[in-house]
């Protein structure tokens, strides 16, 4: 099996993004799956095509893009992509669109097919703190995983894919009002502990995990 | 024009439930629109029963479904409903589902078909604070205005329909540990001007309001 | 009896200061007690002048100052002010007191000789959500609470005060990212039940209260 | 020069105290200085008489409890011990003291005389999020750190001696609603950064640091 893993580069004036430096840190392999790394722009569209042409390249059996989720205090695997782009700034080459569907031809949305509760679990069995979590947002994170997700309708019926939110890393918040972090090999781990959970399980179970708003 | 606003009964142990006290206080009519109140319940599927038997029994142009977001510190119009069901408490019938589909024929997920980002505007004009939400839950909040703007899309073409969040009350937060609250009368005012910037605007403005996560 | 109670001038680039919006809507005489209102500077030495100036001229029985706690959740009598200014910002003057002691011939810290513990008791019996905090900052209202005890030890004796902080007005909030708020009406409402229980309590209650950090 | 460090027991029904985890994985040396470690008890005055115990045997020039502070999303010195004990939890023996003063004899409050300002600036030059605090609650962290400094004032006038809380770890919030955490490996070493800086540094600058509430 082969799992296409993707973090960020730097965006927002940082100097490096979480999502990627925990990327660099998983194994090549997890649960006998061959583990492919590859840092993506975050630019719209270029993002899809970048993951887009590695899948193409590689046909990968379960694609995971990762990003940054400022201010959340726990590794968060998504419920569901939308179809819409609304950049509260713009992205690294100056594009900021707002209220623009990302493909015409797609679903108003996507759920991951990933495991997704099951994921969350084995972070947690980790020991590292994860929820699920029903909104990506509408920026590059949430416009990558809708991307996958076409991709995986259009052109690969038989791959699995997913997004998952990782904290700001504790240098990012040095200089910031107070923000929670989390150690980006804990996030390593955390993220090593869902890919495995994905690799292992075609089925996810009716775990709790639905929140009220 | 006719406006269909409901609120939800109590649930999870409240006594009241800021959204119908909230809508109790909207005038009778707004810029010249009828407004129709209906208390509905907090349980699946008879909540979109209740607000379908009122769409099919007074015709409305506009359906807004409010209801309680705990935690929440300002009025938030929903952008978008999903396609599934996780209650993480049972409804008021003791039903608890998990990870089900809301309806098997519906759409992945529906856009509310709101001038959402003209309404918030018009909540911060008016003096209260507002932000665009991008995910409803969960729950039977999100439930009800999935059903909504499926029984539009089958039913009631020429409706527009869409979902309020509102915060707690203060003072359901008394007995709480430290919670955001807000005012009924200043949920009510800030629905009021949403519901006024819905009757006059057919057509949403690509205003800002996206989020990164 | 004679209770002085004072809320601040605006600062920080806000139009207006819930704390003194909410006193100039308290009733005149609370519990039979006289209420007079007084607007006090956000000025470092100033602040507390204008309370002293008020105390010798009037002989109030209680001295109570309110200020505005941004980020606040809830009304929040204070228990203890300490001797040091630690200004992040610069006051209404232009002033910014760094780890500055307030009086050099002061105790480190006073612990406010009202009921606290019976005034948040009040607060919620009269359903506005309120807890004690143990912390009044190191800005202008600390050291406004300081000199107010500072002067009843000095030159007071038998007079009792302390300091309420209050969440930001909801209009303040509008063009902020989210953070919570309370209307001035309900401020002023816990502020009276707060000065009612002040009024008639000369001894406090050991009522639950604490907190671990 | 010798640094007397303390960690807690765990405490309301945890299996481990990150201020102990974190203290146990200091070096032995730090900037030439003795590191002494001492777990104590989450016990009134048993824990302030661990630590006095200590002092009188190792006779330290720095004394610095460390202890935990649900919720807080980075390292926080202490700047100041207010002189009252009120617990919302009973402490490791079943006692819960509500606003009882430690000592009798002692002051209102005692700032810590360590260079807390220069303590925070050195845990985020060496990249980790620190923030100076000026609540340490009312529970045993409070009062220990009362403890010492009281016994500093009273037997050991050349000693310093304050307080650093710490955030949860993250296996302490795999359970709980999501709620910030840092890794016990970075406590450590802002605990280590802001010890060198106390050992190197008799007098603090006046920083910022301040806060308005």
């Amino acid at each position: 099996m082969k799992v296409l893993v993707t973090g960020f580069e730097p965006f927002n004036h940082e100097k490096i993004n979480p999502s990627w430096e925990a990327v660099k840190l998983l194994p090549d392999t997890i649960a006998g799956a061959e583990i492919i790394k590859l840092e993506i722009p975050v630019v719209a569209y270029k993002s899809i095509q970048a993951v887009h042409d590695k899948m193409v390249e590689t046909q990968p059996d379960i694609i995971i893009s990762t990003g940054l989720a400022d201010g959340r205090v726990n590794v968060t695997p998504e419920r569901v992509a939308i179809n819409v782009t609304d950049a509260r700034i713009p992205d690294n080459e100056g594009n900021q669109p707002i209220d623009v569907p990302i493909f015409e031809d797609g679903e108003t949305a996507y759920f991951s097919n990933l495991p997704v509760k099951k994921m969350v679990q084995a972070m947690r069995d980790a020991g590292y703190p994860a929820v699920l979590s029903n909104t990506a947002g509408t920026y590059i994170c949430n416009h990558t995983m809708y991307g996958i997700l076409y991709y995986i309708q259009k052109e690969f019926p038989n791959a699995r894919g997913g997004f998952i939110h990782v904290p700001l890393a504790p240098s990012m918040t040095v200089d910031k009002p107070p923000i929670a972090s989390m150690a980006i090999t804990d996030i390593a781990g955390a993220l090593e502990a869902g890919i495995k959970a994905a690799v292992q399980n075609l089925e996810d179970d009716k775990l709790a995990g639905g929140t009220e708003n």
